[in-house]
């Protein structure tokens, strides 16, 4: 059985009438009595609803809120298939005892294919338009969100270390440059540089990556000030936090794609605003790892772009953008407390027009504007638990959930419609990952223990 | 249209057979290939599947893990219909300019019915068997709740001012006497004295509560140390911190039911494991109002019981228990940051057993144990984001979503068949909750402005 289904994905122009309409721009407007018409996989116009044109392909949405596709802005999508391998540990034991010697044993095409199909099924199924991601045999990657016709960013990761996909730095770059090559034209696709963080790259690799960045453009994505350790650490071997060692490297600019950046000063605070580089968070994956705590509305204070990413469903579990946004919003007023603080319009910018802008992508995603790729999801709010609704943003923020999701467009293509997948088989999907879950679990035991 | 439905939730008897049993006890155990027989409306045997007779109503359950029904240890149910009506403000000015004018207008019993079987309906859709409740008309919440098969404790706020409910604390006792005749021989019901908080109450009250509960034998379920300010006003008023000034008035025993607790000191866990006292852990509720932290996990070192709860809808803005227990979990690993706190088995334990023996019901509900009533729920794990499986309490806890609840089953009633309600009309309780939504936006509009 083919998982990848590719008959229903046709591009198709509709006229859609939901009850509401998020642009996304100016943050928090919220449009009733609109419609949306897509044409030739973009947005073409949102219009009073009295004023639209009929049209031979509309969709009535009449519980609907409609809003810009989510951007997942920092994922390992293969590691699905780790999701509740191991919990609740120590970071450097579940490292070095369990996913680092898991990924050795198993990691290759065909189980970056399988988890990837896994994350993007989940993905598409909760209102992900496009997602970021950083992992090993990023071809698999690239190849399988082509087939399933979603939007990601690609990104080669750059270690030290040999690993299941490179010898070192050196042939990671070499891989990178194949790849770019390959999905430089991409309609859906773009390629960023992942030097996979300050401790597992050296100076000099740095050095090469900054200079093929520079010369192609592309974006850098690093794991950045992840937790204390990192920052004492780097303290100890350069005499520099990591941030100021990338400074001096050339790395901080508006392409850095800084990861977590739980442990920032205000000074450094400052240094990204002036540089225009962009921050992830990713709560979930900072609270179950202990990593510590992103200063959010501090950031946006500062106006450094901020997106939102769920981090692997090996430290998560999920990669459900809404459950994110739901704890982001939420964990945002703890410190210092503020209730008023990360309120629900700036959390649902950061899911998608600030991701948008994170990955370079603002121009094209991240909100309902004529001109932009029709990258957009329809939510159903008629379930008791988003009843009654004053507000849809509030819904969306607090109460929604990724099965009320009931469309979602990319480029125009309608890949779920009635909560359907319409690009991916799920029974083959998850066929599949149920066999990866038994050879996982049999390579587990095969391990010696450590715990 | 009625919106209970009479007819399908007789009791029956029932062999079930799912992929994995999570009996709560010993916590951590997961069971495969086992089945579990109900038999009038209790837990008859657990037992290897193989071993099962057959029986006329065996129910497949192939992707599925059974659990006990989920606790719900602290809502003001019918608040459901002010979700999302005012979020990200200051606590008190959420309460004065938008939530206490908005109560004086609007709650009657029709607004509590109507906003109770809204939270039974996203309860019982969520998995949730039983709900600890502190509201007005507690009468209203008590029938709707029985009407709807769902268990319940019940309380009976007490405030010293006036409310559309009763004109002082003395009438608030006089009707919970009343209630509790009414309810006094209930199967699925129980009664609970509500001193809102130690700052609406004077000791006066809390000296009738006390006499009253002693001589009925019922747990007093109240607001305390919620804020760092309520402690603060305390010392001012009285001297000494709230949780002092109840040990002082008699009310710190195994009786006491104190939610939020994000205030403790060393010496106040020491005292509440004691005194036998449960805590109720609200993190969504402390989160979205920037009330601080419960220390979960000191609280179990030191033995002391701890209930999970989302609060109501207006300060959460969902009754969404496995998401409570999501958040939950993540959380407990914050402060002091450690990884390994309120591990996945622990977390689930706070949602089942730990809410039963907070609310004095664990020789009834809490865990799947022969003799103990069915309050039982099954959770289909077979969607994207719950794969592959290798435990399933990390899938409940870290990952699984209310949607994926199929079945619940209260005192052996079946409530959820498929994800469907039996026991309420859902198309009914939103229509009403719409029309509850216009009313309530009407009496918006006419309250002067105080933002």
């Amino acid at each position: 059985m083919a998982a990848i289904m590719q008959t229903t994905t046709r591009n198709t122009d509709w006229l859609l009438r939901p009850r509401w309409i998020i642009p996304g721009i100016p943050v928090g407007t919220v449009l009733q009595d609109h419609a949306l018409q897509i044409s030739d996989g973009r947005i073409h116009a949102v219009v009073p609803a009295t004023t639209a044109a009929p049209h031979d392909h509309t969709l009535e949405l009449p519980g609907h809120v409609l809003l810009p596709g989510l951007v997942n802005a920092h994922t390992h999508a293969a590691m699905a298939l780790f999701r509740g391998l191991a919990d609740d540990l120590p970071l450097q034991r579940w490292l070095k005892a369990h996913i680092w010697p898991l990924e050795q044993r198993c990691v290759a095409p065909d189980f970056v294919q399988a988890g990837t199909r896994l994350a993007i099924a989940e993905m598409l199924r909760g209102g992900t338009t496009c997602f970021n991601d950083m992992y090993f045999f990023p071809q698999d990657t690239a190849a399988v969100a082509r087939a399933a016709g979603i939007r990601a960013v690609i990104g080669a990761p750059i270690l030290e270390f040999q690993t299941p996909w490179a010898e070192d730095a050196a042939d990671c770059l070499t891989q990178a440059e194949a790849l770019l090559q390959e999905y430089q034209d991409s309609p859906r696709l773009s390629i960023t540089l992942c030097p996979h963080a300050p401790y597992s790259v050296a100076d000099a690799s740095f050095r090469r990556i900054h200079a093929l960045a520079t010369t192609h453009g592309l974006r850098v994505h690093t794991h950045l000030h992840e937790t204390a350790t990192e920052v004492a650490d780097s303290l100890r071997q350069y005499g520099m936090r990591p941030l100021q060692r990338l400074h001096r490297l050339g790395l901080v600019n508006e392409r850095l794609i800084a990861v977590h950046a739980t442990q920032l000063e205000p000074a450094e605070i400052r240094q990204l605003a002036d540089s225009g580089a962009g921050v992830v968070h990713c709560p979930e994956s900072n609270l179950k790892l202990a990593s510590g705590l992103c200063p959010v509305q501090a950031l946006l204070n500062a106006a450094v772009p901020v997106a939102l990413g769920t981090d692997s469903a090996a430290s998560n579990n999920n990669l459900d953008l809404l459950a994110e946004l739901h704890t982001a919003a939420l964990l945002g007023k703890l410190s210092p407390p503020d209730c008023t603080a990360l309120a629900a319009a700036d959390a649902l910018h950061t899911a998608t027009l600030g991701g948008a802008k994170v990955l370079g992508l603002a121009d094209r995603i991240g909100s309902l504007e004529p001109g932009k790729c029709a990258d957009l999801i329809a939510i159903d709010l008629r379930h008791p638990h988003t009843q009654p609704v004053y507000n849809p943003i509030s819904q969306l923020v607090y109460a929604a959930t990724a099965n009320q999701v009931s469309h979602v467009w990319v480029d125009g293509r309608l890949l779920l419609r009635e909560g359907h997948l319409q690009s991916l088989d799920v029974d083959a999907v998850l066929a599949t990952a149920a066999d990866w879950g038994q050879r996982i679990t049999t390579a587990c035991s095969a391990m010696p223990s450590s715990d």
